[in-house]
């Protein structure tokens, strides 16, 4: 259909496709048909199927824009948006910072088809209207949640604040949508009662808490081959993580004093960085996070006691809470 | 709701608030109402305004995505959302650039929340689900068009193309989401066939298509005080418009040879530009678009004769197409 309109419309879209096939765990779907199957494992999936496809298509519109927001050029290993149209207009643009502006005005018109496209996918699922528009409202209200953790996210680099923290984020940017959406989106399309969804809602908040702090551990301690991500850029880059909340609550001033010397230094060599991260563990912070992690990786677990599901689904729901929150990728 | 995730997520949303209060014209919801009201005017519509707040909602998205491809920091007379944030983020980052970016990402999350609103607006309406239905298809085809017209404009400016031109452009850019969207919409709304919603289709492209010409002459040849809008912009940043291509067809070479050292040129001075303004004049490129504008007004027309209608609402039509093509802003 893009190429109706013209071929580098269709570009636009191969980048996308490209892009998708490029990586990702697929957790989003998969935790969306546990869900939808929690009460009767083995039933027929195929009619939520769309919407199962909704979630990793939300997922890559918040990455591609996220991507731009964050400057990042490469994504699972290939380069993403940005990075294919800089190179695509590289013959055209020789000026680097037009060329740059263009190729993330590209991304930016991907990301907003990409929302369309979940919304899109959503409507395409074979249940009845009632279940199909309260599930749609279950993807906007976790837009809506996720924009708001992005922002705080964005501007906990610069602009003081005195709400924005490390969990609100965590739980604003990472649980909501990639928890609690798909949770409760499944439950929803299944027919669940409001108080199973508010339940798998709290069961989602706390897993997805749970795995942003696993993800900022895997971040700074993690193997960059296992994780194909970076281990130096969080603390050259000074992000907030929660592990750094801990690192200013517990540390002594001379060990905040040497660490200030790294964090958010683009100029770091590897042996600061690695002495930095060294002062991440003597403090105590590192065990802080680990601590954090296992008592929502508890409170998740007691959230599910409360779950009526058949043993499938419960056998299921407690391996995705281990994986979700001992991972190491 | 905005300010229970934080302070800092509600100020975003008071830029947006403040941007859509500020102007517009209302142009796409009075015509998503006339559409619904085609068959029997002065009917209640009550239960579908929520679909004509989404035609705002839709747009002002377009616009704040559009304003940062476009890098424009001010819409209707007042700074947009890059521009409001960029003020708002001036005390905490000094480098213009990093603010720039900043201010720029902060209204790529503005619109990204924008376009899930206009999806949120349309399942508001009092209507059954099956024309709610309708009504989300078609948002969602006219944002895959919108999006791939705002692609080709970008590029028209800097990528080859034998497939991107003008009209094109106007078609999918303005004419989609302007027009076609929204008479589709409230056609689909009222339960119209879909040979009525085939009709209207035809006549919000020839339309919409006539609007956007309409458009570029204005910015060329408009009042400013009455557009609120630049008169020598489209000429200095080298706008690719269907006036411009007439130009290139019906220009001898020594008048092209003197556009083209104004065309492009951020620094053509006033006098310089109102000869490059005469040129359009002499080598008849104006009136040929004034003579399209004609032709697809009467399509617009002749497409309106088909279609079955109330008196009054037969009249509101016909002057729309009048009000749309002869318009000073």
């Amino acid at each position: 259909m893009a190429e109706a309109i013209s071929g580098q419309y269709a570009d636009l879209w191969k980048s996308i496709s490209r892009l998708s096939k490029a990586g990702g765990k697929r957790i989003r779907p998969y935790v969306m048909l546990l869900a939808y199957g929690m009460e009767k494992s083995g039933r027929n999936v195929d009619s939520v199927l769309p919407a199962a496809a909704a979630q990793e298509l939300l997922h890559l519109a918040l990455l591609i824009h996220d991507d731009i927001i964050d400057r990042d050029y490469t994504r699972y290993g290939i380069k993403n948006i940005s990075g294919q149209y800089g190179e695509l207009y590289a013959p055209f643009i020789k000026n680097d910072n037009d060329r740059r502006h263009f190729s993330d005005s590209a991304a930016i018109l991907a990301g907003d088809l990409l929302i369309v496209e979940a919304h899109n996918a959503i409507r395409q699922c074979k249940v009845e209207s009632k279940r199909i528009a309260h599930a749609q409202t279950i993807l906007e209200k976790s837009i809506f949640h996720v924009v708001g953790g992005q922002l705080l996210d964005t501007e906990s680099a610069f602009r003081p604040s005195s709400q924005a923290n490390a969990l609100t984020i965590a739980e604003q940017k990472t649980a909501s949508y990639s928890f609690v959406n798909p949770l409760t989106m499944g439950a929803a399309l299944a027919g669940a009662t409001p108080d199973t969804i508010r339940r798998l809602k709290e069961f989602g908040l706390a897993l997805g808490t749970a795995y942003q702090l696993q993800d900022d551990l895997l971040g700074m301690f993690g193997d960059e081959i296992i994780t194909g991500k970076s281990i130096s850029s969080d603390i050259v880059e000074g992000k907030h993580t929660y592990l750094i909340e801990q690192f200013y609550k517990l540390a002594n001033s001379s060990q905040k004093e040497s660490f200030e010397a790294v964090f958010c230094n683009p100029t770091a060599t590897a042996s600061e960085i690695a002495s930095a991260k060294d002062l991440l563990v003597d403090s105590g912070a590192r065990h802080a996070v680990q601590s954090a992690i296992t008592g929502y990786a508890e409170l998740a677990n007691a959230k599910l006691d409360t779950l009526s599901m058949d043993d499938a689904a419960r056998t299921a729901f407690a391996s995705l809470v281990k994986v979700c929150t001992a991972r190491a990728k």
